[in-house]
């Protein structure tokens, strides 16, 4: 068979799904398994040219959720969310815990609390991330918030790691002024993911390194 | 965001993923894991619609292998192997087992072996995979084979499930007339695999149903 040769600019990503994998196989609660994950997340979105071209590619309509791997046990998954100019999610939760990482550009965000008359209410400063920075959504500190592309005039993109297959979790969007609560099941923006796996590039140099 | 709805026609092949996952985390010998996943790929193969079509294209001048799953760990991945009329491997070892299900029309498979003088011979009868038929490749009972499309006139399509990242693997070709052993390493045919798991529309479907 005839391979294509290419780089393997994907390492990181793959290096990234490794270690988690081995996070979420070992026993712990919550906390530690995001504490643990979260300087992986760091040193993933510490490059940015690791991400395929699929997977990084706007809609001029709507922002986009490119699945980049989910865990077969369900787990954790991670996606790249594609901002184009001033596009904006709902407010939403996720019911699950969830680790932001800027990749490219920058997002605002703005969390939701309910107060004791039944209404939701903007919770804390609105946020801004940038590249490199992480925030933490979980419904043990706080799980409603609603985030945006912070430029008007070019694509953002951040990756998110969740505690679950994100695209199939039954959450919800919310609207502030009414108060009305809609469930919510996002999918995912591709019916391909990233081929994480091709290293034979490295594998055939150390048969030659090895033979020289 | 807006997702396109797409039945859930991947679902044999995620089905087959998180039962094999379950095998391999469970401590057992080769063998006892063959037996054990032999039957989850009789059931992939008995039906073929769950095949993306991306991962079913043959290629003019060469066969192609398409990653459909790595497991994170390793410790299984699973292929499509496309024929296109008339299209055959060179003589070739594994170093790990693998069974090979035939899918959609049929392949024709020779194995060798080492005599005492040191020459590839031909060992046994050639065989002949058809639809739903599954062959066992190891190198525990006989890892080296040739195998090749049984039709000269269209494709052919087998799905292998190996003991390792099978397009990393350092293997051989061997040639048999002059006995020469060559290092191969496949890669994949794609840097693409198919989205196993977006199960949103069921999910939605659930909600509905317990709103209703
Ligand atoms: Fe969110
Ligand atoms: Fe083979
Ligand atoms: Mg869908």
């Amino acid at each position: 068979m005839k391979t294509a040769t290419t780089p393997d600019q994907i390492a990181p990503l793959r290096e990234f799904v490794i270690a988690t994998t081995e996070v979420v196989t070992q026993a712990m609660d919550e906390s530690a398994r995001i504490a643990a994950i979260k300087p992986l997340l760091a040193r993933l979105i510490s490059s940015d040219d690791w991400l395929a071209e699929d997977a990084a590619k706007p809609h001029p309509d709507h922002y986009c959720q490119y699945l980049l791997h989910c865990d077969p046990l369900e787990r954790f998954s991670v996606v790249s969310f594609v901002w184009g100019p001033g596009q904006r999610t709902p407010i939403h939760d996720h019911t699950v815990w969830g680790l932001i990482g800027m990749l490219r550009g920058a997002e605002t965000g703005q969390h939701y609390r309910w107060d004791a008359d039944g209404r939701l209410q903007a919770s804390g400063e609105p946020s801004r991330l940038e590249r490199g920075d992480i925030e933490l959504v979980s419904p043990a500190t706080g799980d409603i918030h609603q985030v945006a592309n912070a430029h008007a005039d070019r694509t953002s993109i951040s990756v998110h790691v969740y505690g679950a297959n994100i695209g199939a979790v039954a959450r919800h969007v919310f609207d502030a002024a009414s108060g009305q609560v809609k469930p919510f099941v996002s999918g995912y923006s591709s019916s391909a993911v990233p081929n994480l796996w091709d290293r034979s590039d490295a594998v055939r140099r150390n048969i030659t390194g090895a033979a020289a």
